[in-house]
């Protein structure tokens, strides 16, 4: 069977440009009432009957039957034995993309992630101390999207943060394990980890069993049930931002091989049917380039039915008049990952207000972002990046105002704090602050 | 009409206090399937029909009957009328406020929300763009609970992120408009305000409509009906945290002036019969001696109906075998506000895991905090300060990783990114780190 990818083919000249684009951008989180309800009687039953209730849907959902939950814990020497099981070339891999992950984000915690505090002119101490969270669950997806760098990329801030229980669950159907996904455990540094999955693996870390313990906070991709069940539990446990499908949005200027381009497009469409790959050019002849080397290159990709499917019904090819033009387009979109293909990337990079990651320059392909060069590939997707950000070590901290008021600052801060008390008609705080008043 | 208040005394010797401090902690965010429906179909309203929608709602919720919708917008000329017609003691703690609200909001900036970059060994080039997010609304309850303080935490935060664009939405029933939330809009540099509230407010802030411009985040505090609003638009554009009742925690070693304990725990109750005011300490006769300070302080307070129901239905005075034990309760409740009234404050406070604010010292009460001290008094309730934070300046701001990969770089990622991404069977992410390859 032959596929072709034909991605949308638009110009901003055109008078239907902005139809165009805004029905190829549009996308839908539809929630399915079926899925929601199911979900809810799910976790209600974990949050009653605890262990036993993990216990039965992971025999029904995941056709692992486990006698006690003891079955469904993974050993630290099973992980290890893992690792120890791979073959040098992937226990090198896994090792120096986790040292390179650690490094950004012990770079990320230092920068924006330590205490601080000053003493103004009354002897008043103001700051925030930042402190880890005490304990955090990671969802790690079984079967076909079995992903060990997703293990690092969750595991490794959380640990740079300071977390000092990073548990892992990971459905593992029919039992059938990932040795890479638990070797990557390993390399992480996850403490504890138990093959379970679903709404029933969220509510045993939201709420806690007998055997898994409650953690304060969420993070790891999942699927439609997954989405739903860390939605409900969001606010007795945080969560990171539920993900849509994957997009890059490439910047190009011509000056790039347009076959890395080609197949820059390709690594974001094999990821599923519904993954966005656009392309933004002031340059015709290029973009007629780009087609021809997706073309030439399709036969060869395994994936290619995928492939093909999501260039030819989400992706899209954008002749624009200039650069500047492509910046702002890309502002619009506010894509999860950008490339800013051109020979001149510092030129454009102020303008790009709004993406999860910027790859700046030919030799940055987003695939060297997804594994290795060190900053997180947990990217916020579907135009989220307006008011959202990459996961990072802050996603694992959180602040604790600190305030010392001094004796001469009571004075002073006392006199403003009454007077707008007593405005908004909360005598207690007015009095409370009086009573400090010499 | 006489109020008694009075608290749940416990103590951390009895057999029954894990079964009495766990049912004095219990509070549930119940949520209301009617009220859910109505917020849906609000929102659904407004999305599709806009403007006629929010005029429609505002007539029938707010009693606010206006022709058109440029009657429900608040110009900046009647900001600042409100504000000059206040009287010049209220301006000037408005004013005072306001400035130590914006140092304490540059500094935290200035400590945490910088953009930063380093390059590798390689040369290799990897950071964090911070950015202010480009629109912003800001929920203001009208009414009773109508806080000019909220304006300014919620605002300053915003403008000191570099926001340019604060879209305040207040709901003003009957068409009743309180100056000081004015004046504080005012004072705070919020760039329109618009006279709706309710899920209809939430709804045009989130989807636009002809007439109010669509933002990126909505903070800011409401009833039932916002917070509905608000999770439920989460993910079309970032929300703040949802609230829940108010809390108070005072860590006491009887060396503060117990009548000052007491006035602090009243300016939590005071708030509304489901906040929660708890005094820890180890001092059978200092608890003693608040009680009688609650007794006698009681009968002044204009709001003492409230006071007392807050008091007894879920106050606490709970009596500890010593400092360290008050100090390892307090981190198992997480308070909203934590006093640590004690001579020695900075004894206790790194033993202090979890707290939305940490008030320092008897001076340290939490009205001052409230208003001027400085620090967001938008603080994480019901426990969420296991995991979250303050409102700051890092909620107006998100992250864009940059990477700009060297050639030489791309020889050695290439390589280990190659073997991860076969490892996951994706082969486009390895064929495009491989043409990055000599």
């Amino acid at each position: 069977m032959e596929f072709v990818a034909a991605p949308a083919r638009l110009s901003t000249a055109d008078a239907t440009f902005e139809h165009d684009f805004a029905q190829r951008l549009h996308w839908s989180a539809d929630t399915d009432a079926a899925i929601e309800q199911r979900v809810a009687d799910i976790l209600a039953d974990v949050q009653q009957r605890g262990d036993a209730a993990v216990l039965e849907y992971t025999a029904r959902f995941d056709g692992l039957q486990a006698g006690a939950m003891a079955g469904l814990e993974l050993r630290q020497d099973e992980l290890k034995a893992a690792f120890d099981s791979l073959p040098a070339e992937q226990r090198e891999a896994l090792e120096s993309a986790a040292r390179r992950v650690r490094n950004y984000h012990e770079a990320q915690k230092k920068a924006n992630g330590e205490s601080w505090s000053y003493r103004d002119e009354d002897g008043t101490l103001l700051g925030q101390k930042v402190t880890p969270l005490d304990r955090v669950g990671i969802y790690v997806p079984g079967g076909k999207a079995a992903y060990p760098s997703s293990v690092l990329m969750n595991a490794i801030p959380a640990h740079v943060a300071g977390v000092q229980d990073i548990i892992m669950v990971v459905p593992t159907p029919r039992g059938e394990k990932n040795a890479l996904v638990l070797a990557a455990a390993y390399v992480a540094g996850v403490h504890r980890a138990f093959t379970i999955g679903g709404a029933q693996a969220v509510a045993a870390l939201a709420y806690g069993t007998a055997t898994i313990p409650k953690v304060d906070k969420i993070t790891g991709p999942g699927n439609a049930y997954v989405a739903s069940a860390k939605k409900r539990v969001f606010g007795i446990v945080g969560i990171d931002m539920i993900a849509g499908p994957s997009e890059i949005l490439v910047l190009a200027d011509g000056s790039t091989p347009p076959e890395w381009v080609a197949m820059d497009l390709f690594s974001q469409a094999e990821h599923d049917e519904l993954a966005q790959s656009i392309l933004l050019c002031p340059d015709a002849a290029y973009i007629e380039a780009v087609q021809r080397e997706i073309d030439r290159l399709l036969p060869e990709m395994p994936r290619q039915a995928i492939i093909a499917k999501s260039l030819t019904d989400r992706g899209a090819l954008i002749l624009t008049r200039d650069m500047e033009e492509a910046c702002a387009i890309s502002n619009r979109i506010a894509p999860e990952h950008l490339e800013v293909s051109s020979r001149d990337p510092h030129r454009w990079e102020p303008l790009l207000r709004h993406a999860g990651a910027i790859f700046l320059g030919a030799y940055t392909s987003e695939s060297l972002g997804d594994y290795c060069a060190g900053p997180n590939h947990v990217l916020p997707t579907s135009g989220t990046a307006r008011f959202s950000s990459p996961l990072g070590v802050y996603d694992f901290q959180k602040r604790s105002s600190l305030i010392e008021v001094s004796e001469a600052g009571a004075q002073t801060l006392g006199r403003t704090a009454a007077v707008l008390a007593y405005g908004e008609g909360l005598q207690g705080h007015a009095r409370a602050a009086e009573m400090r008043l010499k």
